[in-house]
């Protein structure tokens, strides 16, 4: 494999009146920055890598991220969570229940169930 | 889980005079945009999605495609293989043995090895 965990981190930006919201003016790119700088910061970055993504369709749970390969998906995860996050789900291999979302329909399937 | 496979297909945008050069300028935008015309024309974007991603770390493989949760890279990708990966490797679960990444060391970590 080319890395052990790859963390997408959206970074999604949408027109201000889209009543959807976006991932990137909740802080997406910023939140990925960090991610990155405190991988490089431990020599982590080879093994890990913060990747920018566009919309994951998560949109109501933002600033959204996915860990793969074990699909865990965060929501609502700011730079105070970084560090928990690297610690103990990239390392430790713990993941953060705390910021997990726990609903597993996207909201294009949603939309699809509701007509 | 939210998808059944996640597709993330590199957009990153380079200066034209960067040697390592882009996905985006061998057409990713456009590849990822295809992607996602099919899945949602099949119907399959429910259980598939096709996902913008930036710089994914394979640059000189570009357009680079990695599939989730199999962590199945893909290089060299155009608009010619979309039916093909949609149809053998998200439908019947068989990857394109002939797209496949078969180096698995990132860029950023044949660096640190060459030092």
């Amino acid at each position: 494999m080319r890395f052990e965990k790859h963390i997408f981190v959206c970074e999604n930006k949408r027109e201000e009146e889209n009543p959807r919201g976006c991932c990137h003016d909740k802080g997406g790119a910023d939140l990925r920055q960090l991610f990155k700088a405190k991988l490089k910061s431990k020599n982590l970055n080879i093994k890990f890598r913060a990747n920018a993504a566009g919309c994951l369709d998560a949109c109501e749970y933002g600033v959204t991220v996915v860990v793969y390969p074990e699909q865990i998906w965060y929501g609502g995860v700011t730079e105070n969570d970084v560090d928990e996050i690297i610690e103990n789900h990239l390392i430790k291999n713990i993941p953060v229940e705390r910021l997990i979302i726990k609903d597993n329909l996207p909201t294009a399937g949603r939309k699809v169930y509701k007509k």
